[in-house]
């Protein structure tokens, strides 16, 4: 019997002990395939759930963090869509394939990687084949890691959601993981990019990731300056990640029948805004929560045709994980991974 | 030179003089056509605007009221989509012809009949012939008068944005002229129509109309019942008629990736709801204002093939205009329409 | 071990011994169900495979059909979506749950029940849970048989592709199985229906189901009488399931921007058809092959919502094949059912 | 009263006397404005009405060709959209605004510039603010003349009807001026591009222009190429320009669930085609001629921001029209295009 390496923890919160412990690889049967991790990648969200487990009924020793890259080593005797040494990454919904998503109206399911499920800070995992897709063939672990969760947010809102197109202005808030997507995938399809960030270095470094236009929090009603660099026309696209009663400032700045994706971190905030915009312009305002596997697997088609690369901020060794888990309050320029 | 009477005040708010006057009817001439209105609907927001001016440039002596049914009298020379004697109905933004409504994101348009256009009050009207559409051949003129601006809402949010299909279950909130548009025309797409309200007798009348299932919100929780009558299905279409923290019963309410209609006047209010349906549900939740002429005209087709008739509560003599905007106050079962 | 009757034979074409025969009935494991079959409904391509094989791998003894409603007796200790005593229906095209039907451009895969895969003409089968989904509630197993393959044709291609609304204007030819759903479907959602046939009596049984217009096609070019009923609009939906250059005639019937959905047999066929009406009216043109099974979801909520009953022409007894398999060739008024 | 120059003909056929003349240049009124034109762009159809008249009711002298950019001179008093100064360029059809294109199925709209309505080839004209759109900044009057047909077809084809997005693979074939605008957009959005020539020289000059796969046509069974090239995948959108029996071609290559463009002339051709590709892998097919007036400002607005270029393979002087003309049979690389 074999054993792997696992960031765990016994509670969460104020008691949470996090550290490496070690858990039994279960054979590989049936659909199964066994999978080494290589790289991780970190979302706010892991935060979150370790310090207040969300709501969510985790299950103890807890391994956190919901996205991965790795290589496949074994696989069951039923197993159709993957061979040993195929490259894959996780999904973040594991049950959501396509079509509408799981659950019900009272209960609509938040059954994902590092929460509902076990983690994925594990350096071997066995699990049904359809936890995974072929990662992009031209994207390391690291980069490749980052799409299940932040890339395909960015995805599903603007392309699967908001079928952009070449020339439409879209609008994004903030440099972190979700946001520099929706920078790089708006540019692969020819969009006019308006970025706000209240960091002129940041500005500049997504300048350089192809952003059109740079607008400085700090530099007076960041509303007013959109309006004026899109003559009043105001934005087909709006990702507000901010939340609360930002939402209200999204209105604002969304152009007639434009869609503004509400993504952000959902522990106790609401949303409020003025319903005269929203009547007014109609805009479509759509919650994101990530998105299914067959978009998934369009965004990793999309990813290796285009050369989009991923922004990581900064890597992380397998030890590390207290000094990356801490790197996500200090707001990083993209994403945050641990290589294994 | 001829005249006619029409509805008119010097004035909107405590100084409002309402009263019948008289207007020029100028010359028909290039693509102008002379209407004699036959029937107009009344609509909250003619209240609004008659007691705040709703913050629109009013053109004084103000006629009221947006939408009306009539017949043509005599066309211009350039006219080419009517001819005297056609039965036609009022579009509620006459420069909004299909596709993306007009205006900025800085300044939406609310360009509308009884606004910042002058209202339908009129005996008789010389205007564009862009500005009518043919009214349904099934219809008289009272019922048809009620399709430019609430059945067209209720038509735009279910059909044209929705895009309803049969065995779809859709909650209608209360029983005014939106509303039970949206119960007449789901049922006419086949779907199963949840409605709420306080009133155990308007109910009972929506039942006859062929709603599915009453929930009568002074029963206990009415998002409980609606859970319990769909097995915690959900709603595929919320239309969301109440306005601000309201918002956050429609979330409630609505079932994985359906959509909620925001429909409601829209003076000082502000809508708010906890975030966490908006991203769990991943709903469309959009504003209506109405809806372009292409819709209207796809109205009266399906109004005339499924015979449809709209409610209408009473009818009311022209000269009993204040009658008739009383009555809004009072919770119409449907429309409140004005014979000429 | 328990066996069970089935129809089945040794070969295709003249050496078709097509006979009652015995089979083991395998054990229920994993995600397996058992389901005791109550009805099968026939389809003209029945007879296509038992004639030519169509050039599909049947595996023999072959057992023909592919459309059947049943009763689960058993389930296996993984199955989650079914348990002892559903209704059932079984789906025609097994993979295909949602979203781009499966194979490649060179080789989309045709891997159906009652062909590639063996067919419904058992008293039991144990088949994944996957394969089937609930039957109607309001319908008896001879109605709900119907539904896999001609219902969800229409249904696919009118709602599922086509989108329709009240009021447009639906044309169907003929008043076989598809076509009467067609015109059933049509109907539920309000629109107004064409039905051509060579029958005055079909067409007569056709309007009591609701046709608002018939066409019979021997009063001279139908396609003449088709223009003057609706003023050359043309019709926004054809269901053309003649085939060949009769493609042409569709052309011709179709409204500018309208859809025409292409069905029918497809054995040595090529369609034909003038390009000028494919360029100047755009319509689109869509081949249908049944459909998925979320659709078929669909399918089944829709029908118990609106009451909609299948046409069903006549049953035979399971002893009854040949004679039943002989009314195909016949021009049934709708389905032909075998009841078990 | 001032005069223009013109291209201009007595008669179609062998008859034809294509010279240069003269006409009054009518007074600026209402919602007129006076263009002075810098740039025609040829299409073959301008053949093709030159020696066939394709049946329409051609008014002499006829003035041909469809497509042009210029600047306005001079507004009427009712002008809203445009002010002298302003470069414009024109639409092919200009009654079709957006949305359902004009005309019945009976008598479908060909009512186009150079055809029904007198063509371009004229030093200045005078028509509704409505005929015309605003051209891109970023292209030369050559250049933009060239998007009211080739432009907005593929455009029409790929991005308004298609929603192509990256990491889909188009198929497009020849290199014609729609092909190199498919190729051009489809690169804008991040999609694969395959293209087919029977020409080394002309594949290598669309490589340089983004494709990422060239077919030679005569190095064996195209189709077979791109299966290889695709994995068997084949395409998702197909630029299906050649006509005739070459759709069976493009049903070949078209992915399960793919789209294909038919766009090409249409005198007297049939298109034809094996059923069994169309409803197996039920693509969508839809002819496409041009498209409506948004859908080119989409266009101008996405040339602008992504700095597309189109290919203008010759550019003649007003006088070398016959040279211009000729050109168009040698297979141009793009467009052919006339400067004033």
């Amino acid at each position: 019997m074999q054993t792997t390496r696992q960031w765990q923890t016994g509670a969460i919160g104020p008691e949470a002990d996090l550290k490496i412990g070690e858990a039994r690889i279960p054979d590989v049967s049936g659909t199964m395939i066994r999978v080494r991790t290589q790289a991780v990648s970190l979302n706010f969200r892991d935060r979150l759930v370790l310090e207040s487990g969300m709501g969510l009924p985790l299950q103890f020793p807890f391994v956190p963090a919901s996205d991965m890259a790795g290589v496949v080593e074994a696989v069951g005797p039923d197993v159709t869509r993957f061979k040993p040494g195929d490259r894959v990454i996780s999904t973040f919904s594991p049950d959501w394939i396509e079509g509408r998503g799981p659950g019900t109206a009272h209960t609509p399911h938040y059954q994902t990687r590092g929460g509902f499920y076990p983690g994925v800070l594990s350096e071997h995992t066995v699990l049904s084949e359809e936890w995974f897709t072929l990662a992009p063939a031209t994207l390391d672990a690291g980069e490749a890691s980052t799409l299940p969760c932040a890339g395909l947010t960015a995805w599903f809102a603007l392309i699967e959601c908001g079928r952009l197109k070449a020339g439409e202005k879209v609008l994004v808030q903030g440099t972190g993981g979700v946001a520099l997507f929706g920078l790089q995938i708006a540019k692969a399809h020819g969009a006019e990019v308006f970025i706000t960030s209240g960091s002129t270095e940041k500005l500049e470094r997504a300048s350089a990731l192809g952003a059109d236009h740079l607008i400085n929090r700090h530099d007076g009603d960041w509303v007013e300056q959109f309006y004026q660099l899109t003559g009043n026309y105001g934005a087909d696209h709006v990702l507000e990640i901010v939340g609360g009663p930002h939402l209200g400032q999204a209105l604002k700045a969304v152009a007639v029948n434009g869609r503004i994706s509400v993504i952000g971190v959902f522990e106790g905030f609401d949303v409020s805004a003025p319903v005269a915009p929203l009547l007014l312009k109609a805009p479509v305002v759509q919650g994101i929560t990530v998105g299914h596997r067959r978009a998934l697997e369009d965004l990793v088609r999309a990813v290796d045709q285009t050369g989009l690369k991923p922004v990581v901020d900064r890597r992380y060794a397998f030890e590390e994980l207290p000094e990356a888990l801490d790197h996500l309050y200090r707001g990083p320029f993209g994403k945050v991974v641990i290589e294994f």
